[in-house]
C-alpha cells in the first residue's frame, strides 16, 4: 500500500449512485500503481440520483465539503466527479490539498489533443451551465460546439441506444462544428470511451480518468496547491 | 399600492445582516413609483453576516431558493442583492418570475456609461471569482481591473475610512488600470456612491440600484424571462 | 403629470416614419406610471424613410444632435431608437442626461435572459455593421448569430408574412446557431415580440422597451452618466 | 504620369488644416513612383479645423461622401486619413473603389512588426473612441495600451514638446504596458516618426503612410473590394 | 531598373515547385514598377515538392534561412510565399529588412474587405495549423471558417476541379459560416482568384499578392521593421 | 521494471546541455514508481547549449524528429522538455503516441491553480513568442503578465542570483499583474520551484514536473492521441 508514502486521491461521485462510483472506480483502475497514490472512490449519499440542475449542483455542495474535510488528514488530493465541478473553488478554500474537478481536467486535456474541442452533454439544459463554466475557464475559443444528447435516466440505461447517440451527437460535433477532440460531459460513462473514438476516429477525452491522472501527478510531486496566500487570492 | 396591476419586485439580501438591507432599501426608494411595481427587501435570516468566501455564495443558495419559493405568486421579479450572484441561475430554474444578480446588472449598467470598468471589491480574496464570474458573462474585454479595499468587517464600520480606501482604489482603476467607469462590487453601500464619483469624477455604478431599475422594467412589461423552452435550456 | 419631479425620457426615432413612432409609443405604454418619469416619442423629420445603410447611420446624426439639443433641459434621458444606435457616442458628449441606445439595451438585456444571443435582422448588409458593434461591445463571446429576414419596405407591410420570415429565422437562430433568447433587431416591432416568443418558446427581447425600461430608472436614480471628467474620457 | 494605366490614389484629410494635407503629401511622397498611381492629398474645406470629438467624426461623413462622389471615375482608391476613419464604411457603401481607413492599416501594418501594439493618442478622450474600433476590429488582444499626449491645438505647435511628449508616452507603453510596435494616433505627424522610432528604439507606425501603401497594391491588382454581393454584405 | 534607388523585394517560395514560382512571378507582375523596388522570386530548392505538414513547415526554416543571408544586402524585403508563413520570425531575427508573410498579410489584408474571413484550405490536416496561427494573430474572432478543398498533387493538377472546388467551398464558407471575404489558403494559384470571385460574389485574397503589395510600401517607406530593441523584443 | 506493462516516457532536453538533463531527471524522479511507466530523460546532442530564438526552436525540430524515432517502439509518451514546445506538432504528426509539451502542459496545469498565470521568462525576447503560443492555446485571457530575468547564460550560473531575480520578478506578475499562480518559463530549474513558491507565497508550476505528470496518466490510460483520422486532422 503506498499511504505511507503519498496521501490518498478521493475521488468523490456527488450523486448518489453507487453504480456510477464503481463505473468510476473501474475506470481509473490502470491509474493506480503499487508505490503510487492510493486511489478511493466515494459516493456522496446525500447527494441526489443524478446532478442534472443548477439547483443540484449547487445544492451538494455543503454535503460534499462536509464530506471532504474528515478526510483531509489522509487525503493526498480531491477530485469531484461531476462535469459540472460543484463545490470546486470552495473545496479549494477548505483544504490545503489539490483539489481538481473533472470538467476542468476533461477540458485541459482535450486541449492537448486537438484545436478544438467538442462536448457531448447528456441534457440540453445543461449546455448554457456548460457555456459559461468555459468563458469563466477562459477556453471558449477553443470550443467547437457543445450538443445533448437528450435521454433521460431511464433511458440511459439501455447502453446500446446511449452509445449509438453518443455516436451520432459526435459526429455532429466532428463534421458541423469542426470538432478534432471529443470530452464526455458526465462521469460514470468511461466504458463508453473507447468504441467512441473507434466510432468517430478522434481522440475522446474521459473526464474523470483525465483528472484523476492529474491528482495522481500533483500528489507524487507534493505541490499542495495551497499557499500562504491562498490559492484563490 | 401597486400589487393589484404588477407582482412585487422581491429584493432578497442573502447575508443575515438587517443593517445591510436597511441600506438596500433606502437604495431602491428612489425607484419606487406610485403605480409601480412594489419592491420588497428581504434578509436572508439563515445567511452568513458577510458573504466573503466560495462556500459561503455555494452554501446560501438552498436557503436562498427556500427562501424565494413561497413568494413565487406574489413575486413579479426576484433581484439577489449580492455582488457574487449566489443562486441566480438556479432561481431562473426555480421561477417563472425574472430574476437578477446585482453583479450581473451592474456591471451591464456599467458598460453603458464607459468603455472599460474598473470593481471596486472588499476583500481580495474575491476578486478571482469576479474574474470567473465576468468571464462567464463573457465581458472580460471589457474590464479595465478588479481591485479590493481589504478592509475586514470591523474596519468597514467606519464609514470615512471605508470611503477614503474606496475612493483611493477607485483612482488606481482610473489613473493606473484606464477605467472610465466603476462599479461597487458590494451591496448596502449605496450611500457611498454620490461621494465617491464626487471623488472620482467618474460614473459609479451602485449595483443594487442598477438591478432594481431592471427588473422595474421587466416587470412592466411583463417580460417573464421564462418560456416552453426556459430560459436556461 | 411627473415632470415636475422628474426629467423626460425621449424617445427619438431617427427615421422618419410616424407609424413607426406610434408602434414605439405603443411598446413603451406598459413601462409609464403616474409618478415616473414621462416618455416622449419623437420622430425626426430629417431621417430617412428607413435607416438601412452606413451612410443613413452617419448621416442622421446631425439632425439627431440638433433634435435633442433644445431638449436637454427638459429631457432626464435619451434614447435612440434605431438598432444601430446611430449618435449614441456623439449625443452622449453633448448632453448632460443619460443617453441609451436601442442596440445597446438590447443585447445587454439579452444577456440577463440567455447565454447565446440571436439577432434577427431586416437586412443582410446590416449584419457586418452589427457585428462590429458587438465587437466594439466587447460582447461578441455572447453572440449566436445574427441572420437576417431579407424583407424590403413593401413586403414589411405584409404582417403575417413579417411574423413568419422572424419567425423562421428565429427557429434557425435556435436550432442551427444555438441562441437560447432572440433579440429584435430592428424598432418599431413590439407588436411581433410576444407571438414571436410564443412560436419560438425562448425569451424575446424588443430592444426599444428594454432601452425605455433602463433609462427610467437612470432617471429615478438621478444617475447622470456624466462627471467632471466626463462619459467619454 | 501614371493616370492613363492607374485610377488616383485620393488621400482625404477630413479635417479643414491644409498643413496638416501638406504634412500627409510630403510623408506620403516616398510612395510615389513613374508609372505607379497617382497619390493626391486633398483637405476637406467644410472639416472642423481638428477632429476631436464623437461628434466631429460623424459630422464629417455627409461632406466627406459628397467631396469623394465625384472623383469615383478618376479614384483608384480611397485614403481616409483621420485615426477615427470616419465614414469609412459608409464610402465603402458609396464608391466601387478600395477604400482604408489609416487607423485601420495602421493598427494591422503594426501587427507585422510586433506582438503588441501601443496607440499614442492626442487626446484622453479619444481612447474609448480607439478602444470600441480596436474591438469592432477584433484585434483588441493585440492592444498593449493605448495613450494620450494630452496637447491642445496651441500645444502642438511646439513640436520640440510635441515629440518629447510622444516619446514620453511612448516610453510608457513600451516600458509598462509591454507594447513592442507602436502606432501614432493621428494624421499629418510623420515628421516625427524616425526620431520617435530613434528615441524608443521599437518600430513605430505612421498610419496614412500604412494605408497609402496598402491602397496602391490594391490599385495595382486591380482588386475593387467590391462584388456584386458588395464588400459590406 | 529600381535597385539603385531600392533594395529588391525577394519572394521566396519554400517548395521546390518552380512552376508555383513561375505563377507567383506572374501573379506579382501588376506590383512592378519602372522605379519601385524590384520583386525578384526564388524557389528554395532544398525544399519539399508541397509544403503540406507541420514537418514539411517547421523543416524547411533552416534552408529557407540561408537561401535568404546572402541576399541580406540586396534586399529590400524578404516575403515567405506559403500560407504557413514558415520561418517568418526566426527570419525577423535574422535580416533587418521587412519580413513578411503571406498568411498573415492575406488574413490583414482581408479585415480591409469584409467583416468575417473564410479561409480555403488544401487539406484538411492544414486546419488546426491555420486555426493555431489565427490564434497567435489574434484574429480569431473575426474568422468565418476555414475549410479544406481536399485535393492531393494529382488532382489539384485537373485546374477545372480545382476550380470548382474552390468555389464550392467558398460557398459554404460564404453562405454557412457566413464569411463575407475569401482568403485563397495557399501560394501559386492566383489565376483562380478572379473567376472564384466572380463565382463567389465576395472579395476573394490572394495571399502572395496581398503581401507583396504590402512589402512594397515597407521598402518604399524604409522602415526596417529593425530597431535597436529588435522587432521581437 | 515497468517497461513490460507500459512503454517509456521519453523526456527530451533540445538543448546540448547534460546539466539541464540532469536537473530534469532529477526533478521527475517523484513521479517514478515501481509498476508504472520508466521515465528516460534524453539530450539533444544537436541542440545548442541553449534555446534562445526562434531559430533555435525552429532548427532542432529536425534532429528532434530524428531522435524520437527509434525510439517510438519503446515509447508510451514523449515529453519535449524546452518552454518552446518545439516540433510539438510536428512530433504529434510523426508518432503515434502521446506527445505533450511542457510550456503547454505547465500552462494547463496553471490553470487549475490559480486564475490568472504569470510567465517567468529568462529572456526578454522570448514574451513575443510565449504570447503567440498562448494566443495560439486560446488562453490568453487568464494570462496576467510574462516577465524575463534578463539573465545571461554566465549570470545564470550564479543561483543565488537567479533565484533572487526570479522572486523579484514573481513578486511583480502578482503584485502589479495581478497573477495567482506563477509558470516557470523554463526547463531544468526545478530545483528553485520550492524557494520560489515559499518566497512569492503563491503556486508555482515547474513545467517539466507538469508535463511529465501528465504523460504519465496517458500512458496509464492508453489513451494514443491518435487515431483513424489523426490529432491534427
Amino acid at each position: 500500500m503506498s499511504s505511507e508514502r503519498h496521501g490518498t486521491v478521493y475521488v468523490i461521485n456527488p450523486n448518489s449512485s453507487t453504480a456510477v462510483t464503481q463505473g468510476i472506480d473501474a475506470a481509473v483502475a490502470p491509474l493506480r500503481s503499487t508505490d503510487g497514490p492510493a486511489i478511493a472512490c466515494l459516493t456522496l449519499a446525500e447527494g441526489p440520483a443524478g446532478i442534472q440542475s443548477q439547483r443540484d449542483v449547487d445544492g451538494i455542495v455543503g454535503p460534499l465539503l462536509a464530506r471532504a474535510a474528515p478526510l483531509e488528514d489522509e487525503a493526498g488530493a480531491f477530485v469531484i466527479a461531476c462535469f459540472s465541478d460543484p463545490g470546486l473553488h470552495a473545496l479549494r478554500e477548505q483544504s490545503s490539498r489539490p483539489v481538481l474537478g473533472i470538467a476542468e481536467c476533461g477540458v485541459l486535456t482535450a486541449l492537448t489533443l486537438g484545436q478544438r474541442f467538442g462536448v457531448i452533454a447528456i441534457l440540453p439544459t445543461s449546455i448554457p451551465r456548460h457555456l459559461r463554466y468555459f468563458g469563466a475557464m477562459g477556453v471558449s475559443a477553443r470550443l467547437a460546439g457543445d450538443r445533448a444528447i437528450g435521454l433521460g435516466v431511464t433511458e440511459l440505461a439501455d447502453e446500446e441506444r446511449t452509445l449509438a447517440r453518443m455516436s451520432e451527437v459526435g459526429r455532429v460535433l466532428r463534421d458541423t462544428d469542426g470538432a478534432d477532440v471529443i470530452v464526455m460531459g458526465c462521469a460514470g460513462m468511461a466504458r463508453f470511451r473507447d468504441p467512441l473514438e473507434a466510432a468517430l476516429g478522434v481522440p475522446v477525452v474521459e473526464p474523470t480518468q483525465a483528472a484523476v491522472a492529474m491528482a495522481l501527478g500533483r500528489v507524487c510531486l507534493g505541490w499542495s496547491g495551497k499557499t500562504g496566500r491562498g490559492a484563490a487570492a
